[in-house]
């Protein structure tokens, strides 16, 4: 059994982690840190636990932390790059959740997250942990950044067309929409029901946080420093839930390809991911609560490719995808508790 | 025209206020005062309001309000009570849709809102703003005290059989339902949308201040000290309306009377209050943004009586309900400004 | 494993027994018929089950339903009565989730349901299946009557009181609201999105067929005839999700007992009942997409008892009891299979 | 007061007709029809307008509609068509809502709503109902074609930049979402509540019917018969609203242009275009129930523009908008009746 703590679990990705470890048949829960609400049973805070966790949350310096396989930090930022180091010297992987050790570049982080990065070694060694991109790396890991809810669908729907050089790199549009669960459970007034629900708006049209991110990956997976994708996220008035509509227009190859033999050959024997047929509209539902991606792809004009993913910002988006990484990271089976089938309706 | 002012224009109460006030033809809206956002263009705050509302919220202390007619507490519980001596001093009516002049016993008030109450002599002098069933006095008033949301459904359905005296005076039951806003424009976790939408519960289960509210005004509707009436408040995935579930036990009396016609006689000739014919179950949505009430009632078995009734907590349930107030303590048609079609889908 | 057919598997009920059954470890699924939809593959129509369940729909004359150990119906009414006798003298346990075998009274079915009972004899040996008040008799069934959404949470929060005898019998109120999965996946104007989003109402008001049900099975629980509930169903604008808030009056043993204590002990043990402390509300997302019940009960008054239960309509209140029957039936743990965590947020 | 018919009074564009009309103060409701209906009270269908419109529906062939200033239709396509030639002999007015005048290829419209077009010559006199686009035509117009919701979005989005020359004409995206009501009130599975709430997706991805009224549309409005614009729209969990998110590639006098100065010039004095300051992201409520768009442009990239529009898809988007073109052609204030604030929260 893994022995595993997160820290910072009263928030959206710590009740998913809680959920989902409940369910892992090779996972021992051992502790689940709150500073506020140390001494609280989870289960209180979140009846849906009642009988599945029996922890108590804990204050983060009585946790024995240091005693777990693994840590989860599902915390604001910041938070995991001033404990990781004890961890990992400890011996114990880290993976986070929040954005610490996603941005490579520090002067990105820090210009972007307004907070200097305290462990720019760690940040080198650590490892972006999106499995259908970079498994072989988080095998390995001590430390893992966990990829941030719309970066993970946007990735997914352009990585095969990037690869194979199929599109113009810039240019790139990922008209993207989120449930509210994605801005956290914070008290903040334009997340009220009254305020989000029978509304749909754009947002961070000034430039967001996961823009510099998704630039950065998309660099990567291309091998080409000239990407440049536009993120516009919009606010959809539903709990949980990204769909991302993606455009580029395609090159001489492009305009040739087979788009839909390269979705399905990309992801052939991936788990998680679901290359829909020919002519399909995936919607946010048909992964609601799983950690599963559906994926069409579609030629509207002949020289543009438009690609629309769905994913559960909670699950694949956050949470899902991290309990992905800590299976690779332990040498499990990848998808060990993570089979769970999709609650539609 | 009448001068207008708003103290505490920043909430739910305070934007219905203006959307209402914006369009009534006897209405010039001289302040809207807000300590916290002073200066800020109202329409900036709601963009709803752009192109209506011209004016900036103003701090408390820079707010003519002496200037004005009328002006309406859209406060905190504990604000009217603290300005409205001055402002009575100076000819101004006053209409507080908090709680301030709603509860006649001092300890009561001070039971269930936790703080002293500091004018008791005004809170004698105050009137209750339903005007329904006490618009003589309403008309006359120099303060009223604006009827709680569910208070106001609770005592439209059941004034009809306490004043008849066709029902038994306790074990009343009102099992009422509100939507989100009811709750306020404040930051708190419990009404983000992950949380209140796709659901439904009771709260306030030990006790809600709208309890006494609804039991003082039985009793004098019913003239009756006896009256008993359980009220459990239940939290709606929506964002306007309150449907309320009332049931009694008829009296001998009640089991042989045209109940039907009860509430067609009680309410004949109130502009707001729609009597359904028999067999109907109103939709809260069939007063969406409107001052309506909509009214059935039932006879599900011999000696129980049943009756449902519907409004906007927003509109009849709060602001829409004090400016019929304000027409009828200005001597205007007590319907103008507040006869817009409910918006229905 | 138990080889497992379905009738009419297109509906809610359907494509959640299809959601359950996809997880459990004993189960292999045979043949899932559809008139209509006959050679479609199942996760065409429903793309959160693609990768789960490979079978297509097939007519119901091509099902090779006798080679099945248990079918379940979930059909409209009157199908499972024209089917069963053929099943059951295959040796085929059938579950039938419509109606045809709930109400005992064959006039009262066929006052209710509108059409003749062509099987009275079945019926007379038909088992009603709610495991927690009827377990022993479920065990050694050849057919059983899955109860109805509404009947399953208004007989849990009765039972305890009614089996101590602790309430009048009489004026039993059930005030119910349910999610608009419970009105099916039928082509219906009143539950499009833009009629009952964002709206509340009562429906059914001149009697809904689960009165009937209702107060069957409270007479039976009581053994007493007099038993009388007054069941109120409304429409909530949820997908999932029942909330029953119940009240009757306390007789003098009622008012002398510890009512915490009543229904702990009552369902001491239950795997699937659960008790929450004293001062509790349940909400229906606490049980969402699980086969769980909470239960809450209240004191408001010295004799009065409010009890307040949810459960998800489609898993406790349909198919998720229907497969704990189907556990019972064929001496598996009860629970294997539905030990699902609640899915919340 | 203008006597006003209107054919087809059941679905969503008929029951804002009447909310809107009912409250017009130069408009006299005369007939309203609806083969299935005739005979039933409009308040019994739409309990919101309970003395507020007082009309039963009648049989088309009983209504004197030709006595009537102007008839609008809101019926199925297909309709206006057939019944237009009568009433422009009898000098009535016509405002078509559905599509049979706004596409001017008879090929066109033929091919995507599948029926002959039978009255060529109508349509070509027939005018395009967007009058911030088209108003003296619309003036002495004797039928008016009312547009689309989706092509009002994206045309007064995209109009500044194509008239003022200052985009490339091809590779135009509309990125847009609807709220449900726009299917329309039709028994449909796909629009129920459970299954498009808490979900979103794309569809129409094949191509939808407002594609080609938008490109016709651009067309004209640029002089460009090479305007191309891919249109991708997407269904919100929402009840009322449109949001476009429209990108395009600035051109060399499009890099230099102060875009915020060219809508505001573009839109000055409009009544029902609000141009948002600089740096906004209007959201639907903002618009609810009104008559309002609202517009925002952003500069995301050096040569890049994105526009954001929202408005009401069943005001400003259909019956608002046809009551506008109606004010037009009788000569009165564009906005009469026009002018309530919108609902929010």
């Amino acid at each position: 059994m893994i022995k595993v703590g997160i820290v910072g679990g009263t928030g959206y990705t710590g009740v998913e982690l809680l959920r989902l470890l409940a369910q892992h048949p090779q996972v021992e829960l051992r502790a689940i840190t709150s500073r506020k609400e140390a001494g609280l049973p989870v289960a209180d805070m979140y009846p849906s636990l009642r009988g599945q966790v029996d922890l108590a949350f804990v204050a983060p310096d009585d946790a024995a932390l240091t005693d777990c396989d693994v840590v989860f930090f599902a915390t604001p930022h910041g938070v995991a790059m001033a404990q990781a180091r004890e961890l990992l010297a400890a011996g114990v992987k880290v993976i986070d959740l929040a954005a610490d050790f996603r941005l490579k570049d520090v002067g990105v982080f820090e210009q972007w997250y307004g907070m200097p990065h305290t462990c720019p070694d760690l940040l080198a060694e650590s490892v972006y942990g999106l499995p259908e991109l970079n498994r072989e790396a988080i095998r390995t890991a001590r430390i893992v950044g966990n990829p941030g809810c719309y970066p993970t669908s946007v990735q997914l729907g352009f990585a095969p067309l990037l690869r194979s050089k199929l599109i113009e790199p810039t240019h790139l549009i990922a008209n993207c929409a989120s449930g509210v669960s994605g801005a956290g459970r914070k008290a903040e007034v334009h997340t009220l029901l009254p305020e989000a629900s029978d509304n749909f708006k754009a947002y961070g049209v000034k430039g967001h946080r996961h823009g510099p991110e998704i630039n950065q990956q998309l660099r990567l997976i291309a091998g080409d420093a000239s990407v440049e994708c536009l993120f516009v996220p919009h606010l959809l008035p539903i709990i949980r839930g990204i769909h991302s509509t993606l455009y580029a227009r395609l090159n001489d190859a492009g305009r040739a390809a087979d788009l839909q033999a390269v979705f399905e050959q990309a992801y052939a024997g991936e788990r998680f991911v679901d290359v829909l047929p020919a002519g399909s509209a995936p919607e946010t539902r048909s992964v609601r609560a799983s950690n599963y991606v559906r994926i069409a792809v579609h030629k509207p004009q002949p020289d543009t490719v438009m690609v629309l993913v769905v994913e559960d910002n909670l699950t694949k988006g956050a949470s899902g995808q991290a309990i992905q990484n800590m299976n690779l990271m332990c040498g499990l089976d990848e998808a060990l508790g993570l089979t769970q089938v999709p609650v539609s309706p």
